[in-house]
């Protein structure tokens, strides 16, 4: 908890400092509106129940349904409006265990900004989120839907079943080509121009020559154009955002959700390339429309504290962090105990993190308690140098001790 | 929320200050253990569920239940355990109405210590909280709850219906000394003994006098006067803590929750005085027993920031603290737009909020948004001072607008 909290502190900073507002959603929706915005898969997912008025509800699964409530109802939201969404979201993954699930999501999300300048900056901001926690190296997967949509057209695929094109394309990763082709059958897609997709969307590599390509090979097709322009623009803002040397264009990239329209990308660490992506996102412009609201470009990222700490864990990230309080107070007799309790709430009212013991043990248990909280100094206030009007101090990692004056002690410390 | 989380903020610094740890429990828990935790009022107020499973569940409506479940199966937990807990609760308030109702509580509990210096140190938890946030004088109302009970006694009335009678006390300040008297009458309780419990409990003041006073009230009943001694403890640590000033011990005060064993507290703000308690809480040692864990005793305290934004915002005390980005950058052209995006860039990886334009408009327009976002300063970045490696820097306050090095931009603004 300590470390999520450290995780999402300095994420929410980053937020902030480019400019997002938090905006917080209740954890319940109406079950119609999560119903609306979900792929038959989430909807499974969904804490649903019913409350004492028989009204149905369920738990947010995710952020955007409620983002996207919000904006429907509310037209007179200035735009662009760009907010951050930090808390749980809950999914009832596995019906026969016995146990639900809960995890927590941090997103932003730009609202009425059709521009990809919109869908670099958040791409920047998670960028930036990793590297604040301690993350190094990036890589940063870019498609865009409208693409992928044109190569399934131009695979001679069925174009209406293009979204169940896109789930076997996006299952690659887990089911291997073999399986990404036997998902194809099962849409009525001739062999050949299954292999021809796959070979399609296994084109990836640096931007400037994958949009090329990617050109010549939709020729003709309007939204595959209009999706390369929009590549092209990410590409070029992004150097402007300090991004840009990370960016592989990979046109195998779909996503699952089936509301993205646009440009959609996934950031995977250096060092965790084998670990799927960190953080992840893209543009959903139709959403707002389907929730009964004005057309509304939309576009955002999404990252998870728990599966970041697990990872910066792996990596000691945490080590010197000092999480722990850094100061424990220790009273010689009962007869100094007051003045121990006053030099505690010293330390603490001039925000140092002080630990003190509260059961009347034995200075060598208070010792040995200092020692399990990890605290870096101990403050021994004992009779003989309350006299001087001192405490003494130990280094808890030199075992070096010193007598200080009680005037210099906040400094000392 | 930006101000719910500077409040959260500045008291999670302090809860940690102390030496608390956060611990994160589920928003669920099991219908059986929130029962068994909540008086009747409380069990209707329940967000209550079956699963998918046909589990029955609750989400917590406040964060004791949790901890307790967690301490009573975690015997191996090291105690003293001191934690702390923020995030949403539910109550199920009005089932008539169309709206659930979902508030934030920030607790923190001691488990594991008996002596009273654990309360008087969530007490100053409480008022160093309250204190970081802006408030300024205090007036902390103190009781103990084996104190009532034994007034209940010394009253004459029916000593099985102590619980009952506490309620009834604990309503005086909305129905009114002849409301308490009509509600005692249904306890059975002669009027003779209910006036003389309301006179008793009438007693408030200075701790020195009342707890005196309240010794020879209570003469020859243990528990009143364990009660005592644990008062005179509090009153004394308080000093330590830096608190005691403020205390007023109230014969009065019941706290409505059963579970309560032992000291009951709750802070009041200066200029507040009628708004009714800012934080409270009280021990309650019996709790781990009931959820069939290990004897333990607890004790802790609770605020409810929703609440305390509410009051901060009266007093004006959010102003001046800039909660909004700080400097927004303008692009006087497209050509020099990304420019204006590095630029951006460079101030927020160096921790400064910034905000700029997304939608390509105009200067006029830009500084009408950097002005409705309420910055303190807009960069402007022109053509003609790029060319000095220079930009423009207006102050939003005084209008006043300077030239400014692109390499000296970060320290001047």
């Amino acid at each position: 908890m300590l470390k999520r909290n450290w995780v999402m502190d300095q994420i929410r900073a980053v937020f902030q400092n480019y400019g997002y507002e938090p905006l917080g959603t209740p954890a319940f929706e109406s079950w119609d509106l999560l119903k609306k915005k979900s792929g038959e898969d989430a909807v499974n997912q969904i804490y649903y129940f019913r409350d004492k008025s028989d009204r149905e509800l369920g738990l947010r699964f995710e952020w955007t349904a409620s983002l996207a409530r919000v904006v429907s109802t509310h037209r007179e939201l200035p735009k662009p409006f760009k907010r951050y969404a930090i808390g749980p979201v809950w999914r009832y993954e596995r019906p026969s265990e016995m146990r639900w699930r809960e995890f927590w999501q941090m997103d932003v999300d730009v609202v009425g900004v059709a521009d990809p300048i919109a869908d670099t900056e958040v791409l920047a901001v998670a960028v930036d989120s990793l590297k604040a926690i301690g993350f190094k190296g990036f890589k940063i997967r870019l498609n865009d839907r409208r693409l992928l949509e044109a190569l399934v057209e131009v695979s001679g695929l069925p174009k209406e079943r293009y979204l169940d094109a896109f789930r076997a394309v996006d299952k690659r990763g887990k089911i291997g080509d073999e399986g990404v082709l036997e998902e194809l059958d099962k849409i009525g897609a001739p062999r050949e121009n299954s292999q021809r997709l796959l070979d399609l969307t296994s084109i990836k590599g640096a931007p400037s020559e994958v949009i090329v390509r990617a050109k010549t090979l939709v020729e003709g097709i309007q939204k595959g154009l209009d999706a390369c322009e929009a590549l092209s623009s990410i590409v070029e803002y992004a150097e402007g955002y300090g991004i840009s040397g990370d960016i592989v264009v990979d046109l195998g990239l779909a996503r699952g959700l089936d509301y993205y329209t646009g440009p959609v990308f996934e950031v995977y660490a250096e060092g965790f390339e084998n670990e799927g992506s960190i953080a992840g996102g893209g543009r959903y412009d139709d959403l707002i429309e389907i929730f009964g609201g004005e057309p509304t470009p939309m576009t955002g990222v999404s990252l998870g504290p728990d599966r970041l700490v697990a990872l910066l864990e792996r990596i000691g990230a945490f080590e010197g962090l000092n999480l722990a309080p850094r100061v424990y107070v220790i009273s010689v007799s009962e007869s100094v105990r007051p003045k121990a309790i006053e030099v505690a709430q010293q330390l603490r009212r001039a925000g140092v993190s002080t630990e003190m013991d509260l059961l009347s043990r034995g200075m060598r248990k208070q010792l040995d308690n200092a020692n399990t909280k990890g605290v870096s100094k101990v403050v021994i206030v004992g009779e003989r140098e309350l006299a001087e009007g001192c405490v003494a101090v130990r280094d808890m990692s030199t075992a070096e001790q010193k007598k200080v004056k009680l005037e210099e002690l906040l400094e000392y410390v």
